[in-house]
């Protein structure tokens, strides 16, 4: 009993072709589907009777979990304080290769919403790899992660 | 260039304890690795001085994708409105065996905070499966979703 495996992450943000965008084009990921639904079995499951959105479903290639992004049409929302310490928070990690020369590629991209520089991981079972976290255009948190190199013992 | 995989969804909680039961002894996570981090790096990636974390790893039996468990003990934080048409808002999707089951279960261990019962997914590439929403005890929200049958062709 209880859960099989996870499926997918799931955002609400408030352009879906200016987030595809972001996740595609700066973090490498694949679109697997897009599609537009409007009331039926959505509308019951997330509770709103006139429910529609427009969304679609993202991968990092090689990787199975998946990125759901909904841009609600209806109903209209509000914003989320996403700041990390506020309960109900949420933040997506992906490891990468090479955070530096990422930092820099996404500066040059124009994203200039870094919580912090690379940042060493100096303790624990991570010392030797290096993170930040990085705001995607809606404000939600990314983690960009880049392993220690793996040791020879 | 860009992201290599996906490492973890990470969500603040606001007991760590009640949170990791709940992950733990109803959808069946495993957990991997619980610590307790202060200052250091950790505080240079979330941007907070005096960040003081207790935190834990979860996974679901069988997959890769990591659940991350915030505890801040400092510094204090307030409440995430994660209803779904927020932006911002996330979800995190579990898949199910058997969710009208699982509901059942869940409902004779307390859990009250349905969105709706399992709803038949009746239109696209889902349909035959079954899902529903259901809130975490922070009020985070979490999809149940059992994928339709394999067909035979």
């Amino acid at each position: 009993m209880g859960a099989k495996s996870l499926h997918h992450t799931g955002y609400t943000i408030s352009n879906l072709d200016r987030s595809v965008a972001f996740y595609r084009d700066l973090l490498g990921c694949e679109v697997v589907a897009t599609q537009e639904k409007q009331g039926g079995y959505l509308a019951a499951i997330v509770g709103y009777p006139d429910a529609h959105v427009r969304m679609a479903h993202l991968r990092v290639p090689g990787g199975e979990h998946v990125i759901e992004l909904f841009e609600y049409l209806s109903p209209p929302g509000g914003r989320v304080d996403v700041e990390p310490r506020n309960v109900g928070a949420s933040h997506l990690c992906f490891v990468v290769d090479d955070l530096r020369a990422l930092y820099e590629r996404l500066q040059e991209h124009g994203v200039r919403s870094f919580l912090s520089p690379p940042v060493d991981v100096d303790t624990g079972i991570n010392r030797g790899g290096l993170a930040l976290y990085v705001h995607d255009p809606d404000g939600i948190i990314l983690e960009l992660f880049q392993p220690p190199p793996a040791r020879t013992s």
